[in-house]
């Protein structure tokens, strides 16, 4: 198995960080691998909000209301939006940006895995009541859309490595070959 | 760079495909990579349809009605599907079901790109059309709902490595530290 695959295999959702920081380098690493996914007719329309103060971070979990214990004890939170003004030319794309801002956030996810830095993927759209309370928080214009909030750190000690033991490798019925 | 983040900052959309055969061993890889992104409440609430016969792909490219020339060429297409009977135990998870697809697709584009295996992505869902097209080609039941076709193959010769010209490694007007 090569290294991508592995990074992608033995992913899994760390809840619980160390007060290990994350360098500004890193963060900016993990920015660009969002910024190199695929996106409909590559409007690449998102934004990426990145919070390290505290207070501001604790803010963000209120304001996604249910789940948001690990943000709390995240290095950085990383908000990612939709910017709704950059579909203006492409119907298409104002269709797909929700898919494009989930692609950005996964491959954040695995480019922060790679360097031992674990997350937690709190989800915000489409939940109408998280969207407005971020949206709220940090004043954002009409055409930014709140998508989802990706919590980061370097996982505590004591958060095993590996795939979750309730997560199979391979689910055989999830499976069709040429048919439904 | 690691080489995970090599695969990631290099992946580009390839939508011409060499007629070399991929794998079975491969194509499960890549669907064990799609099996192990996180979802929500961890409801893997998806489907996948792997197709390889000619005739087929050609009919789900025509149901996908734009854009899929790339998927007539592909040696397979996958068409991942949400699978809504899994979040009747979850509301939460009926909300975040199209975008716990995005991450399972893109996982398997990453992992094909990893094996030197390239991938285009064309947008299902939340076209009508498109979405209502693919349930009737697969005669699919109520509660499974096409998400995207995942067009893969491995590239043409004259398809060059690396990102695109026209994307930006880094925008930093699309990064916002601490605060819109």
């Amino acid at each position: 198995m090569n290294d991508t695959l592995n990074t992608i295999m033995n992913r899994k959702s760390v809840r619980k960080f160390s007060d290990r920081p994350v360098s500004e380098e890193a963060i900016k690493t993990i920015l660009k691998a969002g910024m190199s996914g695929p996106s409909c007719v590559n409007s690449r329309c998102w934004s990426f909000i990145v919070v390290r103060d505290k207070e501001t971070i604790l803010r963000m979990a209120d304001a996604n209301v249910k789940y948001a214990d690990p943000l709390r004890r995240a290095d950085f939170g990383i908000l990612v939006c939709g910017d709704l003004s950059r579909t203006e030319f492409f119907a298409s794309a104002r269709e797909f940006w929700a898919i494009d801002g989930a692609i950005a956030a996964q491959n954040m996810i695995l480019a922060a895995e790679s360097l031992g830095i674990g997350s937690c993927w709190l989800g915000t759209w489409p939940v109408k009541e998280r969207v407005e309370n971020q949206a709220k928080l940090f004043d954002l214009p009409g055409h930014i859309v709140p998508h989802s909030v990706i919590a980061f750190g370097y996982p505590a000690e004591d958060v095993p490595a590996g795939p979750r033991p309730d997560r199979p490798e391979w689910d055989e019925d999830r499976v069709h070959w040429e048919a439904w």
